[in-house]
């Protein structure tokens, strides 16, 4: 890629052919994907934890518990960094060494907002809940004031941001080509199983719901 | 759960009750995956990054080029974070607000240690293959001593770390039982599709190789 890191510190360094910045790529693999891995800090000792979030724009919202440490944390202001991994398979090379994974990944830095406006605030809870299960947010009993109040969400900014892709075959040393060893990729995807009813589903509700879960 | 977290710092907050500090778990669960997020802090900003592991005992091996930025922060023993999220499913609710997702997670927090013995060096490379690939590793090239001077291995301890579980069905309020909303818990899970072969394999080579991806 050629294009311009939008900082020194999310330039990818490792494999730089694998960046890309453009908001193309990364948006892309945002909307690909629903759950992001958070990072920040507490008393010097980072913590790592993962979480649903949805895509607004130049938006990534996310939500949980107004008790929850990492939110409160969070919403301090403090450095942030929120990952989103795609495994999309593992290259079988001929030797051990080459051996690598296909994936899409966004790292993207900075610090989150709290959302405090109410209609703000439910749009982005709207946001988060279609980019999981698209559709299903018409289908629920929405939010009342009380648990409005007891959730938190967050805004954290796209803006520093870079993307990492691996694609393709198994990159082997010329010399091993000629080896008795299979090689290439099996690919991995989230796959959707069956839906399994609520033991308690109300009695005369049988249409079971076709939702695509927003995992590419 | 009745154990006692490790450490005040790896005590499940949200919802103590999905907190696991055993070993059988946190192994179960480290043992189904091999892909984690590894947190980590340069000046003062915290990254993540993904990357596969494996591990033996009470031991996280990671590895990767000795050019790599996090593995020559971590090498240093930073304080760092490792992650291992399994999602298992989307939990339908009948209220937007009990949504919910199945999961098994641990988080590690501790210090890495670079290991140096070629020895115990090229064990860690088997053991973190054999957990992505079981049984490639008799399959291939193995590293000879350039491709393992060029390479890192770090070894993570996972005595203080604590796993989160949640399954099964929603919990709704008990009022919204009645309504006409269908819910249930729609499994998601990481399936293997079919090998695609390398353009450049060799001819002759057509038995298609059978691993179980260590994915569960």
């Amino acid at each position: 890629m050629t294009q311009t890191a939008p900082s020194k510190r999310t330039q990818v360094g490792r494999l730089p052919k694998r960046g890309d910045y453009s908001k193309e790529t990364i948006h892309g693999i945002l909307d690909a994907a629903f759950l992001c891995h958070v990072g920040f800090v507490v008393d010097g000792q980072p913590f790592v934890i993962p979480t649903g979030y949805g895509r607004d724009g130049e938006i990534l919202y996310i939500h949980g518990s107004a008790a929850s440490r990492m939110l409160r944390n969070l919403e301090k202001g403090v450095d942030a960094c929120v990952t989103v991994t795609l495994l999309d398979g593992i290259v079988l090379a001929r030797a051990a060494f080459h051996h690598s994974m296909n994936y899409r990944s966004v790292v993207m830095l900075g610090t989150a907002t709290l959302v405090e406006d109410a209609e703000t605030k439910r749009e982005a809870l709207r946001i988060i809940s279609e980019q999981i299960v698209p559709g299903r947010w018409d289908d629920v009993r929405l939010p009342n004031d009380q648990e409005l109040k007891a959730t938190t969400v967050l805004a954290f900014p796209i803006d520093e941001a870079s993307a990492k892709v691996r694609t393709g075959p198994p990159a082997d040393d010329e010399e091993d080509y000629g080896l008795d060893i299979w090689a290439g990729v099996l690919p991995l995807s989230l796959q959707p199983g069956t839906l399994i009813p609520d033991p308690r589903l109300k009695s005369g509700i049988d249409v079971v719901p076709t939702y695509r879960v927003g995992l590419q």
